[in-house]
Order: structure tokens, then sequence, then C-alpha cells
């Protein structure tokens, strides 16, 4: 089968022929039919100094895929062959105490697919059988492929009541517009958001934000402080980790707020703990992955009520083959999501 | 002015002269421009056995409605005279542990509108101050008046996640239909409902409903079976007070699932904890009244994200002097809300 | 191996002869060292409703124990062969949503041990590795015994806030005996505690209780309101399934109380939702079984904090042999718990 | 009477005689039997940045105290003339949403004692009787007078469940003391602390620390490491602001973990999100004041449980007189609490 790999350690990756993956007793057997790209993955085909430090190679890359179960392993209960599925990315020991607490997302001993492990830009993958997420047969291959990063979006909106309340978006990329929609799609009274690409701002309002801010042009305190009434937000969902955005989140945050951070600043930051979260009495809830399983199965619910339509985030669909220009447009940062498909004859939207 | 008063024990009441009331310190004289009747004023005009042990007559009947601030005492700080207010019926202590631990609604001091003290079925009504909540002023003024009762909805909606979840909600009286409104706002994935009365259900599906249920013509247990393929639903609301519903909605509730009782059965009734809260691991929440303030401001918020519209509960409007129609039809049980207005030519609709 | 078993429906169990259960590739074989009686397993002997409805025979009744691992499956992570284990005896399936959300206590193809699958009065049994928590070397066989007894407690405990606060412990049966340790360690500031047993209250003295009530001699309104000023309780405790000690528990829960309930009336009861729940803004939690394995985490902490002395409710053990003598005291009443030892020279105290 | 008073702004200040204040309507006048000095009243005394920014000068200064009612104005309900009463030193407007949902602590309108309006450190005071919370009249002066401090300690305790869990309170001033005995209260599996005073160390051992660690003489990563199995703390308390010890706490915080954050930096300090709270999953609350009337309630019961013995806090008293040498000694960090008494005649210990 064709897999894209990063063969050694250093800059770029490959297409390359590989063997279809064999099933162990637990695993499943995926046909990929859809692979959308994570932020992430840009970070390994770069090599940056947190993919040096975690990835292991050779491996395939990509972690974000729907398709359909071909074999599965002698002691495999669910899912079906010939299911469609999801995948989530994280696999865990299942013995740890977090993941005998149902805090799955906090094991110690996780492998990510596309990291430690073969990924998703390919073929075909083998994965844990918990770890396949059965979806409705006619469910948009592109909406299955990016359900992962909408488990972020999900994870970090439930984590603070935002019904009849005033939400901050800071950061604008797939999971903060997804973030949005959630906020919305829960009974948010208002969603401000803010991006420095005017691009992703119209994604924004789009996705139901109700105003957006630019802070290259506006002066984002006033604009908020406007629409508010000088009251602030009663919750932040920090999904940029840029350190301005961080800091004009924490000053629009009202006393008693609740700041969930899911963007990662990637260093130490300077950070007023006095006025932003002591003072203020404010929450602070970080953000990392999905719960397994309760967040797959409030995504499920979020996506059957309804209330959320995340069509208008996928922006872009390529052939995996073309899978350089997906790269060069991800990077430009001028799209939502991109989605591959290694049959390009199933994409479910015109290609790019 | 004119007022719709009980003026000694018994069934009946009366509408008669008295005197615009007294402004005290710390209280707001507010002209009634609307007032909504609620299912416990039938009680009080019939003379029911709870209506015998708690009204202290002679008094003033009614306790939802809205009106603009006419006059302030000395030491009130907000509202301002000319404001448009609606108010909260449960006039609480401020000095026990409940009201000074942000649960007023539990005060075991409360006096009740238009039960311990005058109502608001009357040109005018002195309430303390802080049970009145500014109005944006261009709000119908039959929404403004329901908003007690609305009240009611949300904070049963407050105590447990909808989010993604499938909520049953037993009882389609006004409280019930607007909890629909409630659940759908907050991203519930589906809201099925119950009552004996089809025009009721009919106002449900117009609130949102996703299916109703009539047990008098339908095998609820089935219906709600298939409609949950066998796992019932993970909310409950039960607004009805009838046994049989409880039962149904408690037989209905999926293991872990949360129940909100709001509904007075008015006596003992079988019940069997151990298949329906024991075994289950169930929680269940009594509600009573408006978390005092913290609901009134969620339905400020929740009415103010534009996520819920209550136009459809409000079914029919009276000239307040026109009181014994309304009554009759409240009590025939083929309306949503009834609203009356003491200067019918205010009325934000047609009058019956 | 000698083994306690059900041979088939009816009263009544035997000693029998059957070979050494074999070690599946998830399962450890554990040789029994403790093992302790549960009200059930009075039940299950005595063939009342419940038995006959669930127990599949031929079985070896019980389900709490402790031992040692003397071998174990080819996939088994942990526990090592050697180490003294304590057993979880519901084995859950781990797959449902339940068991993949840390609500494993809700699964529902549960097996119980001693009821759907061979049980602990034997000399070994085979229990998947999940189900064993290591216990410390030094841990006295009586008390490691108990621990999913205590898991009971501990788990009726963990659902509300008990510091400073004022709890009703209804029924002191060895759960609520050792629910009265939990509460005194979590900071109670007084734990009252009704039986209708004297021997009992007297343990509920020892296990920490600050008031003892026995209301075939007292009248329990009057201590309760006599000992709370007239207030209440804030938590309540349901230990004993008796309709009146319901009645009088919720009587004596203050408005906002929390009430978690374990003990099992057997059947439908008549309850008075209005003033026991619904006026009362109260909150109520069925509990059911033991978090697994938040649960036994908790447990682990609080022994290991050194705040709860187990060791007063152990008040009698026997060698394993001597079962009728064990079963005969439990039906009395006469004790707390009661610990049988299939090698009465590894006992951990005199034998009676 | 006499006062201690800051007349002007900048260091130092005055005993003085002034008039014995006004009661209005909803006050008390207390006659302060026992002040206790918290190192706020340092910084004031100082004139440190923070003291320039919001101290109202004239003003007397000092906000913890207990002492006798001896008037209160007509509209007081209670406490009674000559009941033993302390002070919350937040005097709240009672208007604002957050006073108004139970928030007290977060009134953008607070005044504070000592700081914005006349203070503790005279022989009488005069405060809304909300404020005074009536003492048991045999509860020792010094214990009675140091509840307020001790609230931010039940505050901080509260937030984060620590039954059976392993607690880390960085800092051992006179809070951080009061924390570790609410934290044991509790059931806390184990309490470290840190302080870089072996004297306050001491004193933490007194209070139930189970472990101490000076970070100026000992590695502490390598000793909680040790005292964890490598684990980590599950919950940490931050009462030092000190930028080395915030770093540290975090660092020995597990996944999942709880911090709960009191002490001020005082300005902007680098910090690692990513490793601290977001790879974690870990849960962050600012603790300011405490929670008005919530944490006086719960220090009440705490107190009376029984289960928590503050007299080893209380290390010196003095004669307000003497308050120069009290000053001293607190400078110093050679001391827990230190209470003065303006009639030393009422000293409930020996005198320095």
């Amino acid at each position: 089968m064709r897999a894209l790999r990063k063969l050694s350690p250093g800059p770029g990756f490959e297409m390359v022929e590989i063997p279809i993956p064999e099933v162990g007793p637990g695993d499943v057997l995926i046909e990929v039919l859809a692979t959308s790209i994570c932020g992430t993955d840009l970070h390994i085909v770069d090599w940056d100094p947190w993919a040096a430090d975690h990835v292991i190679t050779p491996v395939t890359v990509g972690h974000e895929l729907t398709g359909i179960v071909r074999e599965r392993g002698a002691n495999v209960v669910e899912p079906e062959v010939g299911q469609l599925v999801s995948v989530e990315s994280h696999v865990i020991c299942n013995i740890c105490d977090w993941c005998r607490t149902g805090q799955g997302h906090l094991c110690s001993s996780t492998e990510l697919l596309g990291v430690h492990r073969d990924g998703a830009f390919a073929e075909y993958i083998v994965v844990p059988a918990q770890n396949a997420y059965v979806d409705p047969a006619d469910m948009p291959l592109s909406i299955a492929s990016l359900q992962e990063s909408f488990g972020n979006a999900v994870h970090t909106a439930t984590v603070a009541e935002v019904a009849g309340r005033k939400v901050l978006v800071t950061g604008s990329g797939p999971v903060g517009l997804m973030a949005i929609a959630v906020a919305k799609a829960k009974g948010a009274r208002a969603v401000y958001t803010t991006d420095i690409s005017d691009y992703r701002l119209d994604l924004a309002m789009t996705m139901g934000a109700d105003l957006t801010v630019n802070p290259l042009k506006d002066d984002v305190e006033a604009v908020l402080s406007d629409a508010t009434a000088g009251e602030g937000v009663d919750v932040l969902f920090e999904m940029s980790g840029a350190p301005a955005a961080i800091d004009m989140g924490f000053a629009a945050l009202k006393p008693g707020g609740v700041a969930a951070m899911l963007g990662l600043p990637g260093k130490k930051i300077e950070f007023d703990f006095d006025d932003n979260i002591i003072f203020k009495g404010a929450t602070v809830y970080g953000i990392v992955g999905r719960r397994i399983s309760q967040t797959w199965l409030e995504m499920r619910g979020l996506i059957r009520s309804g209330a959320i339509d995340l069509a208008p985030v996928v922006t872009h669909r390529f052939a995996l083959d073309d899978y350089e220009k997906a790269f060069a447009l991800m990077a430009s940062g001028q799209c939502g999501k991109v989605v591959m498909f290694p049959d390009p004859s199933l994409s479910d939207g015109p290609l790019s």
C-alpha cells in the first residue's frame, strides 16, 4: 500500500510502498477513506524541536482519519467489519490509574498515531478496536475524518457552562472555529473571536461568531469592553498559544470567569497571576486531547442533535497523492481544515 | 386601583378598589402592564387544601408580572423609575444561611406574592427592589411577564448537562413547554415529551420537541425504547407531578441518568427506589422556584442569545377585567400561557 | 479444592471438592486467605426472590476476599504473582459506554462473583487481573478482605461534601459503620446514626458516631432536632433500606441537603416527594457498588492516611469450615463484619 | 478611644485618640477584644506600591478581630448586643451580580476594613451587621480573632477534594499552616509542605504536616518524588507567591491535578503553561478572600467538628499598646500568628 512516511530524523517525508499492516488480537484494520491534516503534522514534516524529541522513525505520519473496517482481531467485539469508523489517535494503556478512572487522556503511556506508531496518511491503518468509533454510514467523509480535531473543541467547550454566557475564543484555527460552533450550539449568549488572519475571521462568522476582532487592526480591549458593556466575558477558550492572545483573553475575563486553555505557547511566557487569576477568583482548565471516551460520546450527540454544522470548516480537499500541495496550503494559513483522500474518487466535495 | 383579591378563606375572588400601596425604604412601586396566570393561582381561586394551609387573606392574588417602576424607596439603588421590570415572586429574608450563600430559593422565611402578601393581579404592586429585574425596554410584555415561570424551566434545565444528550420531559404545561425550548437551546440531542393533552403536545412540537407521546393513546415505553435504540434517556425533567408520569419517566432513564423533579404529586406516592434510583446510580434534583439571582441572570442570557423563542407559549391574552374568562380557559387546559393586561390597549397581541 | 457452593436452585449450600479453576489469558488465580460475609450472601443461602431471579447455579458463593496471586494469564501486566490482593466483585465488560467513561459500576453486562460466576468461599478463585487490587503485604487480612464492602461506604461518602457538616447515617450494619468512619475522617462536624440494634449502635460509637438513636426506644425526630438546634442535617446516608428509616432520614434533612441512598427497600414504598425532595431542593444520589476504579483509589488513600481504623468493624472470625456457625451469627445481627479463613491458622485474630 | 491610624500617605502609623464611631441603621458597634496582624498590614505600614495604590487615609489599620457587640442599628436582626462576634473584612455591596449569586468575594465594590474604611486596631469598630459572625461565648479570643485568615485557608482547601489524596502546601505562613490543618481534617492521605524558614516548618509539623522541605537546604523535587513514589501530588495549595515555589509546586503536580493559588507574586512571572497546566490537564483555581458567607459556615463547622486545633498557629500575644514590638516580630518572620489585645488583661495566653 502507499504510505506517507518520515523515514529518518529530519525535515520532509516520502510516499512509499509498504505492506498492509498485520492485525493483532485486539485490533482492527481500517481502509482509510479520508484523512485530515493537523497543525502537528506540519511540525512533524518540518522537524521542529518538539518533533525531534517525540517522533520515532520510521513512521507513517497523520492521525485524523475515517475509513471502513476491513478486518478485525480474534478478541474484537466491536466495531464490525464493513462499518464506517473514525479514530481516536491516542492509544492508551488501559491499566494505569488514569485509564481506569475515565481519564485516559492523561495516560502516561499514550502512544500517538503518526508519532509513536504508524498513522493515517496511508491506504490502511491498524489501531486497537477501542480507538475506532462507529459513524453513521452516510456521514460525509470529510466531517467524519476531522472528528478527532472536533473532539478538542468539544472537550474545551465542556469544562465551562456557556449557556446564556459570553464567550471569547482567542485563535480561529480549525479547532477554534469548531469551538465557536459548539459554544453556539450550547446556548452561548454571544461568542467573540480573535485571530490575526481575516480569512479565518470570515470563517468564524460563518461558524456562528457574533463578533470577530483582528488585533493587528482593532483595539481588542476596547471592542470587547464595548461588546460586553464593560463587564468582560464569562468564559475564555484560549486556542492560539500566542502570549499576546493569552494576555488579551485573561484581561477580558470577568471575576469568577472560567478559562479553558488548549493552545500551546511552546515556551515559558510572562504571566500576571495576581490580576488574571487570583484577584479574579478565576478557574483555569488545561485541555489536552479528548476525554476517552466521554468526549467521543458527546461529539456524537452534538453532531446528531443537528445543532452543529461542521461543513464550513472543511475548506479544501486533495488527493493523498497531492500531499505536497495540501501541506503547502496548510503552511500558508489560508484555509480551514484540509482533507486528503487516498482514493480521490471518494471525495465528498470538489478537489483542489 | 383595581385589584383581584381573595377577601376571606374559601373559593372564588373579587375585583375590588383598594388604595395604591405605600412604598417602603427598600421597595419599588410598579405599575403592572401584564400579569400571567400560574397553575398555583387556580389552586388559590379553588381554595384547595394547599391554598387553605398557606394563603393569608385578604390578599391580592397573582405573582407573575411585568411593569414600569413608578416610585422607589429612599434606599433603593436599582432599578430606576421608568424602567421596565419583571418580578421574582419569592420575597426572601437576606439573613438566613441560605440567603447568604446564594440559595435564596431555600429561604425558610420566604413570602410569596399573591399568597402571603399582595400580588400581581392589580394595577400596581409594591415589591422589594431586589425582586425587580430590569428588562430591555422593547421586550414584548407577554414574554416579560412569564419570566418567573420561565425561570422554573431554566432552573430545571440547569441542574443536568443536556448538550448532546437525550432528554425526556414528562408534562407539557407552560413550564414543560419552556423546558423543551431551553433543552434544545442548550444543544440536547433530542427532546421527547409526554402529556395527556394533544393540544399541549402540538405546542411541544412548536417549542422544538423531537417526539411527543400521549400515554392515553400510545405505549410510551415502546415509543421511547424505539426512539432511543433501547438505551433510554440521559435526562428526565419531571414537570407533571403525576405518579404515572413519574414511573414512566424513571423507567425510561438510563443508568447514570439525571432526573430533575419540579411537578408536585401533592401526596405520598408509591415509588420503586431500587430500580429507579439505586441500581441505576441515578441522581435526582428537587427543583423549587428559581435560584435567586443566578437563574434570573441565566434567563436573561438565554433570552438574549436568540436561541429561545418563547412567543408560542403565550396562546391567549385577556383584559384583566375579563379575568373570569381567563381563569375558565386555564381550567380547561386548552391553552399555553394566559396573560392578562390591566390596560388592554397595551396588549402585545390580539385579545381573546 | 474446597468450595462452598449452591448446587441447584433453592435454600442452603454445600462444601464440596472441585478442581482449582483454570486461568484465562487476562486472569489471575488467587489463593483465598480471608473472605468476609455480605448481607447478600444471606439472601443467596436463603434463596429469597432476588436470589431466585439472579443466581446462576451451580456456583461458588461469596464475593469479598483477599489472597495471594498464585498464577497469572499470558496478557496480565499487573498484579504480580506473590502479591497480596483484594478483589472488586463486579466483573465488567470494558466495552460499553459506562465502562469506557469511568462508570464501570453501571456496566449493564456486569457479572457478580458468587452470583453469576464462581466466588470467594473457596480455597482458590479466578478473576480478571483488573479486578485484583494490590494491598500492602502487611495489611491485616480481615481488613483487606472487607474492602469491597468498605468501598460501598466510601462511594456513598464521596457524593456529598461532609467536611464541617452534620451527617445522619440511617442503618448501622457494616457498611453504615464504615460510612461513619469515613465521614469523620473527612471532617464531618457531627455524625448521628440510627439502628434498631443496640449492639450495632455501640459499634457505631466505637467507629466515631457523635450520637446514636434507636427508633424502637427514642423519639428520633426530637433527638435529632435537639442535636441540630432544629436545623436538621446537611447530609443523609441511607444504609438501611427500611421505609421508616427513609422517611425519618428525609424528615431530618435540611433544605438544600444531600441524600445518598445505598440501602435497598426491596419493594415499592410510599414516599413524599413534595416535602422530602422538591420543596427542599434536595439532591439524591443512588449508590450502587463502587466506582471502578475511582473508589478503590480513594479507599487506598483513606486507609493509608491513617485517619480510619476499620478494625472494630470486624467482630468475629471463623474457619471457613465453620461456615454454618458464621452464617448463623450473621443471621442473628449480633455482629459487625464476619470473616472466614480457608486456612484458620492465618487468622489475624482469635477465632470464634 | 485609642486607634492605630495611618494619618497620611507614607510609611508608619500612629496611636491616636478618636471618637467612638457612630452606628448606622444596618451596622453594629463592636468593642474589639483581640485583633491579629495580617501580612497585608505590614505592607500598609511600610507603604509599599500596593498600599500607595489602595489605602485611603486617614484610616484605622487592621482587619482581623473579635469582640463584643455593644450597640446595633435600627434595622439589625442579628447579631445581638452582648454576643461575641468575629468579622469578615470585606464589606460588600449586596447589589451586584456577584453579591446576588453567593459570590460576594468577587464584588467589585468591596471596601476593605483597614484599607478603605476604619479597621480593627482600635478599641471599637463599626461594621455592617452582616459582616459580624457570632462565635461561641467561650471561644478563645486569639482563635476567634484569626478566623478571617483561617477563612482563606478553608476557602483554598474547599476547591479541591483532598480526602485520600496527597497535598503539597508551598509556603508555611499562618494561612499555609492553617491549610495544612484543614487538609488533614478533611482526610488527606499526606500533606507535604515547603518554606524557607525552619521556624515555620517546625510549626507545620505541629499542625499535622507529614513531611516538610526547605528548598534552601533540600532537593525538593527529589524529596517529593521519593515521598510520592515518583507520582507527584494530587493537589497543590500555593500559599507563598514566590515564583520558585510556584514552579516547584506545579512540577510536583500529577496529571489531572488541582492547584489552588492564594499567594500573590506581586508582579508578572515566567510560567510554563504547556508542561504545568495544558499537557497535565490540570485545573487551577484563583483564591481570593472567603466565599461570603459559605466559607464562614464551613469554618464554623470545621472548628466545631473538633478536627482542627488552631492554637499552635498563635505564637505571640501583645498588648495593642505594644504594637511596635508586635510589628517588628511580624517583620522578622520568626512567628506564626501575632494577636494584639486592646485590654491586655483579656489575653488568652501569656503576653510577649
